[in-house]
C-alpha cells in the first residue's frame, strides 16, 4: 500500500436504460452521461454491463458486423470521456469474444477487463456467448487501486474481487445487468453489503434499468463503504446518475487492524492483471461533509413488483415502436390490474379498452369494465360477440352435428375476442397486452389463440393472489380508486359458459399459487410439498395440468419476468414429455 | 498392448427411438434391445446418449426427482445385462450431475464415463445441465481396450479419443445423440471414418433416432474399422439393431506399421481413466466370413429431407398423444407437402384435410385441393369463410368507418381459418398441423394466429426453394403422383386479397432464399452478399423483414429442424432489437 494518504473520490454511477441493438442512440446516450458526470464533478463514471449493447443482446454477439459497430460505438463513448475515466460495458472481439469492461480515459480505450465469471443458469446462456477473462484486474488512478468486476464476478465470495483487495484494491467496482424478480433488490443489497465487509473495500455497483422483452432491469446502484454502509443508492426502476463521495483510505485503514487481508492469507499471490495506472483527473477536492451521495428508500415489496410492471410495458411499448396499446377489458380483476398498468406506463391516452361481451357475461362484469374506463379517463370500444359466434356456429354445424357443446365452444368465443383485438391492433398500430396471469398460465387455463394473442403479456409471471394485492396496493395510493368494488370481490370467472367459476375446476386460488410456486420455481416433489400441508389430490392435479401445458406457454407472447423462475427462457421444458412425477 | 492375439468382437448397436421423459416405457424398449442383442450372439450392445431419458431432456435435468427415477429406470436396464456387456447412456447424479454412459454387466451398473466435452452452442445447452468429466476413460474387456466417448467428445480430434487411443485402445464406442440437418449425416459419417484412421482404431457409433419437439435424430449408426472402412451402417430414421463384427487386433498390428501412435507421442501420458477389466462373455466365435455387419445405403439429398419430415411428424404426434391431425388445404404448393407428409407419416384415414375458400380463392386452387386429398384417399372437409368475414366486417364497420382496407382484412381472413381448425382440432382431438415455410416465416409473411394457428409446424424450416424439390421427388417416386400439376407451375399467392402474387412484395424465391440462407444461417453481412452477386436492394428489404419478423417467430408453433440453423433454440434473437445492420 502507498505511504501517502488516498484521497477521497467522487464518482457518478450512470444507472441507463439502453435499447437492445441501437449502437448508435445508446453510444448518445451514454455520451450524454459521460458528459453529466463530468459536470458533476465526478473524476469517474461506471456504466453497467454492456451498457453499449444493451442486455441480453442474445445471438447478435454471434454477428462479426455486429461487434463490428458495436465497437465503433464504444469509440464514440470513448471519444467523449475527456477529463474524466470512464468504465463501459461493451463486448470485447479478441482472440474470441469477451463481456468487458472499457477503461475509457482522453477519448480512448486504454484497458479492459473481461469478465471471469459467466453465467449459464436461468435466463443466462453466457457461455454461449463469451469467452472467460483470466481472473481479477486492478487499475490504478494515483495511489487508488480499483479492482474491477462484472455482474456474476460479485456473486460468487471468492475471486476474482478477493484476489482484487488482496491485491491492494480499496475500492470494488461492479458493472451489472441484473435482472429482476420479486424481492432480489434487497438481497443483492445485502450480498453487496457483506462483499464491501468481507474484502475490506468500498464498493459502487452500478446496475442496468429498463425492460427487454421479458427481463426487467431494476437499477438499484450502489455506493457503499467498506463496512458495508450504504453511501447512496440509485432509485428502482428509473434511469439516473447517481453521484456520490466515497473515502477509500477508510478502508486501507481497516485493514491495518483487521488481519483477515494481512498474512497468512498475502501469501498466496492473487491472480489479477494490472491494467496500468492512470493519473486521477483534475477535480475540486471533496468538502467536509460531501461523504456519500443520495441515498433513494427502497419501495415495499408490492409495489416494487407494480413499478416493474410499469417500466416493463412502457419499454416493451416504446422500444419496439409502439405507441398506443389495446386490452379486453372483462370486468374482472385480470384486465383491471393490465388496464391499472398500461394506463400509467402509457397515461389514458396510450391506451384503449374494449369490452366484448359473450352471451355469458352478466351484466355487472360489463358495466364494471365500462365504469373503471371511463373512471380512468381510458377510451372504450363495445364489441358484443355474439354475431360471430353464431356464425360460427352456422358454419360448423354440419361438421359438429350430433356432439355435445364443449371447451370448443367456450375457445371460440375467446378467439373471437383475440380476432377483434387483433384486427384493432392491424388498422390502428396498436399493441395488444393480453392479460392472463401466471396461475392460469401454469395450469393451461387460457385459450390459445384466444385471450392469449398478443404482443405483450403484461401478467403472465404474477400469480393469481398476487394480482389482488397489486390491485389493492394501488388502489390504496389513490384516494379515489378507479377500480370498481365489485371487480376485487367478485369470483373469478371466465364467462364462457353459463354459471361459471374458476373454483369448479381448480383448487382455490391460495392452495394453487402455493402447489406452483414450489413446483414450478422449487422443483419441489410431492413428498415435500405434502410436508408443507398440501392436499395430495390438489398436488397431483396440479402437477399434471402444469406439465401439459407446455404446448400453449411455448406459442405465448413474451411477458414481464417477475418471480426467481418464470415460464419462458428461464423455465426450458420438453413440449413432447412423457415424465410424470409420482 | 498385450502379446496374445486380441479376438474379433461381435456388437449391436440399438439405434432406438426414446420418449423424452418416458422412463419405465425407455427401460422397458431398452430392456428389450439387451435382450436382441445378446439372442444375435453380440457380446457389447451400445445405447445412444442419454437413451435412458430421452434427448434433450432439458430442464427435468434439473429436478431431482426426475434424475432419481432415471437412475431407478437405468438399473431396470442393467437388470437385463446378463451374459452381455451394455453401454447405456444415462445421467449422473453424483457431486453434480453428468451426462453419463453407464457400464452394465451381470445384472449391475459397474462403472460410468462421463462425458467431458459439453456442447453449449446452436440447439445445445449442456453447460446449463452437466459438470464436464475430467477426460477419456479405458474399458477393458479381456484384453481388448475400449474407449469411451459421448457425442461431442468425438468432434473434436484431441482428447478424450486421441487420450484412449494412446492408452491402448483399440476400439472407440461413442454414443451420440446427434440432431438431424440436411447433409449432416454424410459430413459426420467422414469426420467418424476420420477419428477412426486418426486414432487407428476401430470406431462403434451409435445415434439416437426420432422427432423431439423441432428436433429429428437421424440414425445412421456406424461399425468403422480402424482404416475408416464402413463395416455396417443403420438406416437413417428408423429403429434398429445393428449387429456387426470387428477385428480390434487389425488396429492393433497397424500401429506396429504405423509410428503416429507410438513414441515420441506415446511420452505424454494420456489423461485416461482405467474403468476396470471385465472378463468377454462367452460367445460362440465368430465365424469366416463374420467381419461387419449390413451396409444401409444412404439417402439422396432431397429424399433424406422428405424421411426426417415425415419421422418429424410421426413421433410429435405420437409422442404427444395424438392419434390424428388436421390441415388447411389451399391448393399452393406447401399445404400440399404437408399433406404428402403428413399421409406419409400418419397414413390417409390420419388426415383430415379442410378447404376454407375466401372470398379471392380461385376455381382452380379449390378443386386442386380436393383433387390432391381425393388422390391421397384423404378427407376432405369444405368450410368456406365468406360468412363469418362477412360478420366481423359488419361487427368492425363502426370502428373502421372511414378506413381503407388494408393488411387487416387480409389477417382477418387467415384468422378465421385458423379458428376453424383450432375448433375442428378442439371438437375431435386431432392436432392441427401448419404449413407455413422457412422463406415466409422468415420475412414474416404470415398470419399470426392465422396461418400459423397450430400444433406443430411441419416446414417452418424448409425454404420455399426447397419445397419445390420435395413434392417433386415424392411425385417422382409415386408413378401415379397425387399431387395436380396445376400446384406446382401456379404462382404462388396467398389468395387473401384479389390478383395477390407472392412475387407482388417480395424478390424471387430464388434470390429471396439465397439471401436468407446466407443472412440467417451464416450470420454474412451485406458485403459478402453483394460479393456473392445478390442485387443490393433485395438484400436491404430482406434483412429488414427478417429482423422485424421476430415477435411472430416466437409465437410460432414448433417444427422440424432441417437446417444448420432453425428458427427457434437454434437461432436466439431478442424481439426488442434496435440493430439494422448495415
Amino acid at each position: 500500500m502507498p505511504p501517502g494518504r488516498v484521497d477521497p473520490i467522487r464518482l457518478a454511477l450512470a444507472q441507463v436504460n439502453p435499447r437492445v441493438g441501437d449502437l448508435e442512440g445508446n453510444a448518445a446516450k451514454l455520451t450524454e452521461y459521460v458528459e453529466r458526470a463530468r459536470d458533476a464533478g465526478a473524476e469517474l463514471v461506471l456504466f453497467p454491463e454492456l451498457a453499449v449493447t444493451g442486455y441480453p443482446p442474445e445471438d447478435l454477439l454471434l454477428k462479426e458486423h455486429f461487434l463490428r459497430a458495436a465497437e465503433e460505438a464504444l469509440r464514440h463513448v470513448a471519444a467523449a470521456a475527456q477529463g474524466i475515466v470512464a468504465l463501459v460495458g461493451s463486448p470485447e472481439r479478441a482472440d474470441d469474444v469477451y463481456n468487458a469492461l472499457a477503461v475509457c480515459v482522453e477519448g480512448q480505450v486504454v484497458a479492459r477487463y473481461r469478465k471471469s465469471v459467466l453465467p449459464n443458469y436461468g435466463v443466462f446462456d453466457e457461455e454461449r456467448y463469451f469467452q472467460a477473462g483470466e481472473g481479477g484486474a486492478v487499475l490504478e488512478l494515483d495511489d487508488l487501486r480499483l479492482g474491477l468486476t462484472i455482474c456474476e464476478d460479485l456473486w460468487t465470495p471468492g475471486p476474482p474481487a478477493s484476489d482484487e483487495a488482496l491485491a491492494g484494491a480499496a475500492l470494488l467496482v461492479n458493472a451489472s445487468a441484473s435482472p429482476y424478480h420479486a424481492g432480489k433488490g434487497i438481497r443483492r443489497e445485502l450480498m453487496m453489503v457483506q462483499r464491501a465487509r468481507d474484502n475490506l473495500c468500498s464498493l459502487a455497483f452500478c446496475n442496468l434499468v429498463g425492460g427487454q422483452d421479458e427481463l426487467v432491469f431494476d437499477g438499484h446502484s450502489l455506493l457503499l463503504d467498506h463496512d458495508g454502509e450504504v453511501l447512496a443508492r440509485a432509485p428502482q426502476f428509473a434511469e439516473t446518475l447517481l453521484v456520490g463521495t466515497v473515502d477509500p483510505q477508510a478502508a486501507i485503514t481497516a485493514r491495518l487492524r483487521d488481519a483477515r487481508l494481512r498474512p497468512p492469507v498475502r501469501r498466496q499471490l492473487p491472480q489479477v492483471t494490472q491494467l496500468g495506472r492512470l493519473p486521477r483527473p483534475e477535480r475540486v477536492p471533496p468538502q467536509p461533509g460531501d461523504l456519500g451521495g443520495e441515498v433513494t428508500p427502497l419501495l415495499d415489496e408490492v409495489s416494487e413488483v407494480y413499478a416493474a410492471l410499469v417500466l416493463g410495458v412502457r419499454d416493451y411499448v416504446a422500444k419496439n415502436g409502439f405507441s398506443h396499446a389495446v386490452l379486453g377489458l372483462s370486468g374482472g380483476i385480470d384486465s383491471a390490474l393490465v388496464l391499472l398498468v398500461a394506463a400509467d406506463a402509457l397515461g389514458a391516452d396510450g391506451v384503449t379498452a374494449v369490452v366484448m361481451p359473450s352471451r355469458y357475461s352478466s351484466e355487472g362484469t360489463q358495466s364494471d369494465a365500462r365504469a373503471m374506463a371511463a373512471n380512468l379517463g381510458v377510451r372504450c370500444l363495445d364489441i358484443p360477440i355474439a354475431p360471430a359466434m353464431e356464425t360460427y356456429e352456422a358454419m360448423l354445424a354440419d361438421v359438429f352435428a350430433g356432439r355435445e357443446e364443449d371447451l370448443t365452444e367456450e375457445n371460440l368465443q375467446a378467439r373471437i375476442r383475440g380476432n377483434l383485438l387483433m384486427a384493432l391492433s392491424n388498422k390502428f398500430g396498436w399493441l395488444v397486452l393480453t392479460t392472463g396471469n401466471k396461475s392460469e398460465n401454469s395450469v393451461g387455463y387460457s385459450t390459445l389463440y384466444g385471450d392469449s394473442a398478443g404482443g405483450f403479456a403484461v401478467i403472465k409471471d404474477v400469480e393469481k393472489t398476487l394480482v389482488y394485492r397489486l390491485v389493492a396496493e394501488r388502489a390504496r395510493r389513490d384516494p379515489e380508486s378507479p377500480v370498481p368494488e365489485s371487480i376485487v370481490t367478485r369470483p373469478p370467472s371466465a364467462e364462457l359458459r353459463a354459471e361459471q367459476k374458476d373454483s369448479d375446476s381448480l383448487p382455490d386460488y391460495d392452495t394453487l399459487d402455493a402447489i406452483l410456486s414450489a413446483y414450478v420455481e422449487d422443483d419441489a416433489d410431492r413428498e415435500q410439498l405434502e410436508l408443507a400441508g398440501l392436499p395430495p389430490a390438489a398436488i397431483d392435479r396440479v402437477f399434471s395440468l402444469v406439465d401439459r401445458a407446455e404446448y400453449k406457454r411455448r406459442q405465448a407472447p413474451p411477458g414481464i419476468k417477475i418471480t426467481p423462475r418464470a415460464f419462458g427462457r428461464d423455465r426450458r421444458m420438453p413440449i413432447t414429455n412423457g415424465y410424470r412425477p409420482r
